[in-house]
């Protein structure tokens, strides 16, 4: 997907690039130029995307990227059409990249452009409140409420009949039709990402969006950031709770339930047809499969096949931990 | 109670209620008209209600209600007066019912009629910030102060002495004298109560109300949902800390206190001079007795004695925890 | 420190002081003027502090308090220099006197003399948006962002080049220089400190602040309380990511990095480079040392000591843990 609301400033010539993670392309002698920066998976040819870890090791093997920036130690699981670009610290070196392309996903200041509804074309065909704003590079679709007080920042693309409640905050964001985000919310911030640093940590890009498919509901007081290079992305007619907590890259699938004060931290995964119980963790980078029932007030911390139920911190199966547990 | 809040379409004549659960009352040749749809508890003669699960035996056996959807299996548990309406699935029937009676309490739309305070009589009578908004069917006390940016949307009653923080939203609430929520609560919007269906989950009418009781404190943050059937109670002189989480129908009692950041499911009902430590949750339809302490971070999925210590997930005595868990 | 915010209404004569716990000076002849009610660390000559714990035991031996509110039991442990004024409850003493000193400390009501930002000389120096509101004894420095409905009421000092999201609220607070306070927070309102009573529970004054040392970032949805008789410390260069309830009089040194939906209860202190993972929930008046790392879902319930890792509820060594639960 080309990004549609971060200005991609490349491309840019190799030797720029390689220049910012101090790399001197003269022994090397890579050539050409790089048109944007994109995870594993997205990335083609004359992209740049990253590696850091072997947990993406089945990823890296089918990317089509043309360059990589990995480590030593990873670069021999790169396939042969994509060029190592090795540095010490991979996330880093992608920071600084990242930064290069998409200077304004840096800063993440609230967008001072936004006007009241009743100044904009907009007044004719939502339904809304008092004190309604709305950024620039803002779409609304047919039959659409928005309530008192909530804000619909820059970036945001809202389907039909999507119904957003108050002092609600919006940006960065694709939401299909037929979603309800309900009161007190904050869509599309970016990610708790940065490096930490001795006396003031360096924040990271975040050049994805939040994408809510169509017929979801988003309970009061959610957070949902941004993805850093991927999309966080709640899947269709899947129903979140109060008081939920989605990390940046983050992705749900369809008819999930999620209940009350759930937290999902970054780049994990969750299948179709999960139920999540209140108060449940998940740790970050995980896959958990379709089908998967986690208990109220479990923590995970691996990946969970499909059709499982799982219960306790760590999570393991239900009817062992009930066993263990009377 | 009469609900004070959600208009009542009925009574209807019980032909018109089976055809809605597909049942053809020609065989069972019922009779006469159905005035409202309530629980077990409240509903008298003329009344219809819903029994679903065992756990409610006990309540089903006093229930004056004069017909009872329910299940087969279900059915032999009511007492003579009230006749079965045995479907296959309760709840939706009992949902499709509710909606016949309350079909406004379907929706969970802002209240687009608000109006600012100042351009209402209560600019007399109450203290209030900049930016508050009245919805209709609003009643407000002596002596309260109500701050910024908050919204009070439409059925809500406001004893006196009470303190609204700033960008809080109350809707369907019954608020006594002397209470205090603090700011960005949401306080009566409907529960998390729907029933999953493959491509758009059918979502569940609720008609119950919040009622918070004299002298209690809510703390920041709080969402505090609405029953679906019955009410969602705080009780007198309870005091909720942070970021709580309280689900549809929970009932609390008086003189508690309860710490940051605990949820608490659908339809737990808690007793009086309760303490519950920060973080704990407590599973839904459970029923925790007087005089409890839940220590921080437990996790609740069982009924609880009066006068017990419990700590742990799943939450146990809590010197039997403390010497294990040494 | 001299309270920057809140009015000292002393000196006042020993007498009065004691009158107010119910004690006779005609036997003790206690002579002078206090001048002050602080803690045992901050308390100089002619101040009264508190001691009610042995916890405090190796605070109690420095302090420079002329005078201590503690019990019988306790009163052999204060300094020769410090009288001790010993009463049944300390809590319930020092709240009194607190309240002689501070009268203005008990009520925390939304400041009513707040005023658009744009009618104030902020609208010269600041970047804001619509609808942001300054209440009185408020200080911003060069270089600042203030988003759309945010409330900096008063008694509150920000720095210069500090970030604060929209829909956020501020109070009691010193804000220092390249803060980021993001969405939806509340920052400064009294702790969660009351005398539970029967009908009525008596709210305990707090006169300590919110302090965000530089270069810090709180999340969106924090909660952070401002300190009863000491301030509640957020230290340079942490970042807290979303969702996170900090109670009153917590202390969290530099450069730590805590994750969503952590809960720290009250009087806790947290060291440098300490890493917290998500929903990890800290209880109240422990010390956890430098460079401690806490995993995600934890449960601490007692101190931790420099260097450590650990995990689970209740927290133990991380080796252990996960040895015991694989």
């Amino acid at each position: 997907m080309i990004n549609p609301f971060f200005n991609n400033h490349g491309p840019f010539q190799i030797d720029k690039i390689l220049e910012l993670v101090d790399i001197n392309n003269k022994d090397l002698n890579y050539k050409g130029h790089i048109k944007d920066i994109r995870d594993l998976v997205t990335a083609d040819a004359n992209c740049i995307t990253f590696f850091h870890s072997k947990k993406y090791k089945e990823l890296v093997k089918h990317t089509k990227a043309s360059f990589c920036i990995t480590t030593k130690s990873l670069e021999n699981d790169l396939p042969k059409t994509c060029m190592p670009i090795s540095v010490e610290n991979v996330l880093i070196a992608t920071a600084k990249v990242t930064e290069k392309f998409y200077p304004e996903a840096v800063i993440d200041n609230f967008d001072n452009n936004t006007q009241y509804i009743d100044k904009t074309n907009f007044k004719e065909i939502v339904s809304y409140g008092k004190n309604v704003l709305i950024g620039s590079n803002v779409k609304i679709g047919k039959n659409c409420n928005i309530g008192n007080n909530s804000i619909i920042e820059k970036n945001v693309q809202i389907g039909d009949n999507c119904y957003i409640g108050s002092n609600s905050i919006i940006r960065n964001s694709l939401i299909k039709n037929n979603v309800s985000i309900l009161d007190n919310c904050v869509i599309g911030k970016k990610g708790f990402g940065f490096f930490p640093d001795k006396f003031s940590n360096i924040k990271y890009p975040h050049i994805g969006l939040v994408i809510i498919e169509e017929n979801s509901e988003i309970g009061c007081g959610a957070t949902i950031d941004r993805g850093s290079m991927s999309n966080t992305v709640i899947g269709k007619n899947t129903y979140l709770d109060n008081q939920i907590h989605i990390a940046h890259n983050v992705k749900i699938g369809n008819n999930s339930i999620i209940a009350g004060q759930v937290g999902i931290a970054g780049s994990t995964t969750i299948g179709n047809n999960v139920k999540i119980g209140g108060q449940a963790g998940i740790s970050g980078h995980l896959k958990i499969g379709n089908n998967v029932e986690i208990a109220g007030g479990s923590g995970v911390i691996k990946n969970i096949p499909d059709n499982s139920k799982v219960m306790g911190y760590p999570a393991k199966n239900i009817r062992e931990f009930l066993r263990e547990n009377k």
